[in-house]
C-alpha cells in the first residue's frame, strides 16, 4: 500500500515541570495507506521540534525534511520500511534532530503492516516466541536514605522483582551520602530483589567520580549501574567498565542510531544496552541493535519512560530473546501517557509482563481520551501555512 | 554582562535545489548584551528545525528548550560560555537538535566576548600566532572523468594547491569508473598538489565496498578518503584505517558533540578529524577536539561549506597549530552565503587564507545584503505566538 499521510498529534499535561518525568508530554504519529489502514507510534522527543523537522523546507540535497522519503513510498514488506528508513538517514543526513522524528513513523509502519497483515510486529521480525519479562520499577532515589528505603519497599509490595532508582542528588552529593542510599534502597528491596542504580549522565566524563560509588553498589549486589557518562563518552565507560567487576554498565537510552548504540557494546563495554525505539529510529533498528548483543554476550533492554504504546514498541525487539529478562516499565507515569492507549501491559501474578499478541503494537489509541490533552500547532514561513495540527477521527494528507 | 537576547535569522536562495551544496540557506543568530555589546554566530543545521529547538514548550527537566539555559545567563570571560554549554548539555539532554541551535549561540557568544575585549577568538582560546592555513577547493566530482580532470585544471588555475573531490556518482558506480575518475583528478591537479577524495557516508557501514576503492586512491596518492561511512560507523571506520596504508580516513563533520569526534580519533582511526563548529557546540567543544587531534598525532580540519562567518568561527579552534595545515574553503558559495557578510577570507599569492586578527571572528554580517534574503518564521501553539522572527536592526528579546 501507499502511504497517504503521515499527521502528528502534540499531546501534554496541562503543566508540564522540571521533573526528569518523559511521561508529561507525548508525541504521537498516525499513517494512513492508500486503502485506508492505519498505523499508530510515538516519538520519545520534543514535539514542536520533531513536527518541524518533519515539514521543514529543505536546506540541501541531504538535509531534507523527514516527510520528503515517505509520503508516496509504497510499505508491503518489513523490507520497505527498512528502505524507507535508508531514504530517511541519506536525504535527512544533515537534520540531526531527524532521527526521532522517524523513530515515531518507523513504529506506525510497523504498525500499520502489522495489523494489515494480521500479525504481531515481534512476528515480522522473525520471533517465534513471545517470552515474558521481568518489568523493573523506575523510581527517584529519595531525598534521604529513609525515604529511598521506603520507596523500595513500596515498590516490592507492588510486586516488583526489580527496582531501579536513580537521579534526585545521586551522584552529586559525597560519596557517603550516595553509599547510604544504595545500602538503604538493598535493606528495602531485600535480598532477592534485583538493583539497579541511574546516575542519569551525571559525572559527564570523569571516570574518577564514577570509580568512587563502585564498592558501594559492588557491596550492595547491584546489577547494574546505568548511564554514568554522556551518551557519546564510549571511553570513560570503557575505563569504568574495566573496574566496575560484577556491577554491569548500562547504557543507551540516548542513541539515535543504531551504530551509536552498537558502539556502547563494542568500545564502551557495557553488559546492558538500553535502546528506546522511539528514539533510535524505531523498531527495526532496536531489533539490529538486539542481534548485535546477543552476538556479544550483552543483554538487551528497552528503554519506556512514557505510554504503554511506546512500551508495545520498545518490546518488540527484544521479546524473543528468553534469556534477556529486564525490562523498563513505566510505573507512575502522568495521566497523558496512560489515558492516550486503550489497552495496557499489566504485571501478571509471577510479577511478569508480556508484549501483546495482537495485531500490530496490539494497543490502540484511545482518540476521545486524548482529546482533552491535545495541543494545536501552527508554523507559518513568509505569511504561508507550512504546518497546522489535524483533528482527531479525520485523517488529512500532509502536503510539503 | 547579561545575555538580553538572541536572535535567529533564516536567510535562503530564493530555490533550494537537491545538490548536496550547503550554502543554499543559512542560520545566522545574534546575542545582544545588556551594555548592547553584539555577537553573531551560524548555524549549519535546518532553519526552522533549529528555530523549534530554541523555542519549543519543555517536555521535562532535561528536555527543555534551548533558550531556557542561555537567557538572563552572564558573560564575561570564556568560561561562563563553558558552563552555559554545560546546562544546554545537562537542560536538553534529550532534545536531539538542540547541539546545532546551540552551535550557533554559542559561536554568537565568543564573538561578543572577543569584540568586547578586542580580542580574536584564537587569542581567547589560548593561541598566540595565527598561522596561515592552506586551502582546498571542494568539488563535485565530475560526470564523466574528462570533465573531472577539467574541473581539477581549473582548481589550479585558480591557485588551489589541494582539492577536494567528491559526491556525484562517486562510489555508487563500479570500482572501476571509480579509478578512473580519481586517476583523472591527480592528471588535472598535477603531482605537487594534494588530492582528497569525499564519499560522503556512501557505503554506509560495508567496508568491502570501501576496500575496492583503496587501491584506485592509493596509486594516485590521495591524501585522504574522507566519510566512507555512516557518521557513527566507528567500527567500519577502524577495519578500513587498517588497510588504507598511506591513504589516512577523514571524518567528522557529523559530530554533534566533542565526543563524538573524539571517538572517531580514539576508535575510528581517522587521521584527519574535521570539524563544523557550527555544529558540534561551537568554538569551544572544537578546541577541545583540536587538543586531543593534537595529542594523538591526528590532524585537525574545519568543515565549512557556507559562509565566511562560518569559516572564521571553524577556523579559530585550529589557527594556532602550524602543522595542520589543511583547511575546508568554500570556493562556489551561493549567493546568500558570500553576501551576508561584510568582510571575506581570501587566498593571498601563496595560494594561502588566514583567520582574522580583528576582535570577535573578524567578520561582520552584512545587513543590508541579507535582508533580501531573509524568511519570516511564525510558530503558534494553541493559538498563542510562541515565535515571531524579527527585524535586523532593531533587536528584539526572545521570551519564553
Amino acid at each position: 500500500m501507499r502511504i497517504d499521510s503521515v499527521e502528528f498529534f502534540y499531546a501534554s499535561m496541562p503543566e508540564v515541570t522540571l521533573e526528569a518525568d518523559g511521561s508529561q508530554d507525548a508525541l504521537l504519529v498516525r499513517v494512513v495507506g492508500d486503502d485506508g489502514s492505519v498505523g499508530w507510534g510515538e516519538c520519545e522527543a520534543s514535539p514542536l521540534t520533531s513536527i518541524a523537522a518533519f515539514v521543514t523546507p529543505r536546506s540541501h540535497g541531504v538535509c531534507q525534511p523527514v516527510s520528503a522519503s515517505i509520503l508516496g513510498e509504497q510499505v508491503n514488506t518489513p523490507a520497505d520500511i527498512l528502505r524507507i528508513s535508508q531514504l530517511v538517514a541519506r536525504n535527512s543526513m544533515d537534520l540531526l534532530q531527524a532521527a526521532h522524528t522517524w523513530s515515531g513513523v518507523e513504529i506506525a509502519l510497523w504498525d500499520l503492516l502489522g495489523r494489515k497483515l494480521e500479525q504481531p510486529i515481534w512476528k515480522l521480525l522473525g520471533y517465534t516466541t513471545n517470552f515474558a519479562k521481568v518489568p523493573y520499577a523506575s523510581m527517584l532515589m529519595g531525598d534521604t536514605p529513609q525515604s529511598t528505603l521506603e520507596r523500595a519497599k513500596e515498590a516490592r509490595a507492588k510486586g516488583f522483582r526489580a527496582v531501579k532508582f536513580g537521579w534526585g542528588n545521586y551522584g552529586t552529593a559525597d560519596v557517603k551520602d550516595d553509599a547510604d542510599h544504595v545500602a538503604a534502597a538493598r535493606e528495602g528491596l531485600g535480598k532477592d530483589a534485583e538493583l539497579l542504580i541511574d546516575a542519569g549522565q551525571i559525572w559527564g566524563d570523569d571516570v574518577e567520580l564514577a570509580m568512587k560509588r563502585i564498592p558501594a553498589l559492588q557491596k550492595a549486589g547491584a546489577t547494574w549501574l546505568e548511564e554514568p557518562f554522556f551518551a557519546h563518552a564510549f571511553k570513560a565507560y570503557s575505563d569504568l567498565s574495566k573496574v566496575s567487576g560484577d556491577v554491569g554498565l548500562a547504557g543507551g537510552e540516548g542513541a539515535h542510531t543504531e551504530h551509536m548504540a552498537m558502539n556502547l557494546i563494542d568500545f564502551g563495554g557495557v553488559k546492558f544496552i538500553q535502546v528506546d525505539s522511539a528514539r533510535i529510529g524505531g523498531i527495526g533498528p532496536s531489533k539490529v541493535v538486539a542481534d548485535h548483543a546477543l552476538r556479544n554476550g550483552v543483554t538487551f533492554v528497552n528503554h519506556t519512560f512514557t505510554s504503554h504504546l511506546a512500551l508495545s514498541a520498545s518490546m518488540q525487539a527484544f521479546v524473543g530473546l528468553e534469556s534477556h529478562r529486564i525490562c523498563e516499565y513505566p510505573v507512575e507515569p502522568k495521566s497523558v501517557a496512560w489515558d492516550l492507549s486503550v489497552e495496557h501491559i499489566s504485571l501478571n501474578s509471577d510479577g511478569e509482563i508480556m508484549a501483546p499478541d495482537s495485531p500490530g503494537l496490539g494497543i490502540r489509541v484511545d482518540e476521545s481520551a486524548l482529546r482533552p490533552y491535545l495541543r494545536q500547532v501552527e508554523i507559518r514561513i513568509d505569511g504561508q501555512l507550512t504546518y497546522e495540527s489535524g483533528p482527531l477521527g479525520v485523517t488529512t494528507s500532509v502536503v510539503i
